[in-house]
């Protein structure tokens, strides 16, 4: 059995007692009922994804996943291809966004070589970098398939396979994406697997202007068209339309959940990763936490078809993870509050009338 | 002069030089531009707010307020009066919510006895609580004025104080409450001050069911009916509605901005203080930044009012300064990303082109 289908057969769902045993604990806190509302609900959630009422999230690891996108000739970002590679040096060096907002919530950042078009080995020597590198970038999907079959398949597995290795020092992952182009092939997939125009859910990525956008949405429709990729074959719709980090994501979440771990998935590149998780295994995505509502118009279709709805909503489209690390204090907050607030007996306080 | 005119005196806008300089900061960072949106605008206010494009937000008090309500004898809550104390001395002994929030994001909770009805002192022995202790709660304001002027700029005079004392070891306050009933009165302020109805801006407040609710909208028209309080002037519109935890709130909001520092406001009790400190000082706003949007339904209205959008919508109710320990992490995250993030020329990284 390859390692995708071993970690597909391993994705079961939550515990439902370890959710009953949390509700009831909430039940009774010092406070009206449900008074702290989604951090309650996301607490059930975390205790059965863990299959526990006392969920551990202490150790946070936030994998990002970059590589480059041959669509990108199609001039569809306000920034040349090379800035792939000068930002995943920005995160190895620490100066990017994601740096700052794991730091302050005290996650570990990986940053994983998915397929950038650069030697980045000859500049790397530290462990914060890992380098898969299944290509040089992405082939243009305008054109033709993004990647071969077993590309797809590769990536996925080297997701499963970050996931298992972190799984050992993690207790939470997040996911994150850099690749100059990306939001392109995302909409590609929400497009196909949401069943939405192209449209409806193309935004405006690094922040083009109208006839850019214009061009955008053209090339995903002759994408969409050229590719004819099969929506009931998220494998098919990864390798036709998809990039080797957003292939890197959709492992990590299936490795995530098949160890019961919880995955805070960032934003719009990240989701579309999710969906391709989904469509291998639809009870993925009970071990997903959506991080953050993104700028990017599609997100909203996305998160709807994953049934999720986002925790916080600030206006934000950078990617690289950040909305996960920021959304992890939440996430923190939530097993706080199931884990260290006092019960009406333990208190003494009296209890409604 | 008194206290409180000498407070007002020192309340000034915010520095616009220091908004600049950051505003120049971020549009050079190593990002698409303001792709951390709401991140980057909250860090803009902080440093407006604080005189420096390196604002300091790392020693953080929330000031816990509480007192009792002579309205609660109206059946306005579901809890009994004696709940007051029992959170009080449930926050001093470290298990209610908002401990939990707070020890999370790193900040200190003060716990103060503006007016609560029971002897606290006896059972207190510990620097994390003061008792200031106005008297044993308002009088009922459906019957007349539920405290004297006196005691009115009393409350408001000792937040202020409160706000000057912690100021040597605080960077960021937040303010919290906790008062049996005080919805009530909260309501009643919103709407003389918004000029909104009271079935507009009263809610549920611990969860009462629908002939509870009429009661205490009926309860709240009949306090408008016999204090005929007058909205131009914030202290009499205090002292007929309020109560002394919302007095405190409104003077530690003063206090914050004299000392040019942010003030992390709650929910709908602290917005009500906030209305109050706004009524006195305009100006005092620019210091306020809003932690959520509490599921009360009157917390819009009154946060229009103060020109401010809640960093966080997370279904929450409870008080306590939980949705301000809460988002000070986003308010941390702002400063990080203001004063960690590599700009594009620190970072070696192409521009947009």
């Amino acid at each position: 059995m390859s390692l995708l289908e071993k970690t597909l057969q391993q994705i079961t769902p939550r515990d439902k007692m370890a959710e009953t045993e949390a509700r009831e604990r909430l039940d009774k806190l010092t406070m009206p009922h449900w008074a702290l509302g989604k951090l309650m609900d996301l607490a059930v959630d975390l205790s059965g994804m863990t299959g526990t009422k006392k969920p551990m999230v202490s150790k946070k690891s936030v994998i990002v996943m970059a590589a480059d996108h041959g669509v990108a000739n199609e001039g569809v970002s306000l920034y040349p291809p090379e800035v792939t590679m000068q930002m995943v040096l920005n995160f190895v060096n620490g100066g990017a966004g994601i740096n700052a907002l794991a730091k302050l919530n005290g996650a570990r950042v990986h940053v994983v070589d998915m397929g950038v078009n650069g030697a980045l080995s000859q500049f790397m020597n530290t462990d914060s970098i890992e380098v898969v590198h299944i290509g040089n970038g992405t082939r243009n999907m305008a054109e033709g398939p993004a990647m071969s079959k077993e590309q797809a398949i590769e990536s996925v597995e080297a997701g499963i396979r970050i996931a298992i290795d972190f799984g050992q020092r993690t207790d939470i992952f997040g996911t994150g994406d850099m690749g100059i182009g990306n939001t392109t092939p995302s909409s590609a997939i929400v497009s196909v697997m949401t069943g939405e125009e192209p449209s409806q859910v193309t935004g405006r990525g690094t922040g083009i202007g109208d006839k850019q956008f214009q061009g955008k949405v053209e090339t995903i429709k002759k994408a969409l068209q050229v590719n004819q990729a099969d929506s009931s074959d998220a494998m098919d719709v990864l390798a036709k339309l998809g990039g080797f980090e957003i292939g890197g994501i959709a492992g990590l979440i299936l490795g995530a959940a098949s160890l019961h771990k919880p995955v805070v998935i960032d934003g719009f590149i990240s989701t579309a990763g999710a969906l391709i998780a989904y469509g291998l295994s639809p009870l993925s995505a009970e071990y997903i936490v959506a991080a953050h509502k993104s700028v990017e118009k599609g997100h909203t279709a996305a998160l709807k078809m994953l049934g999720k709805q986002p925790l916080l909503d600030l206006n934000m489209r950078l990617g690289e993870g950040t909305g996960a690390a920021l959304a992890m204090n939440i996430v923190e907050a939530a097993v706080r509050v199931l884990t260290e607030v006092a019960t009406f007996d333990e208190a003494g306080v009296s209890e409604a009338e």
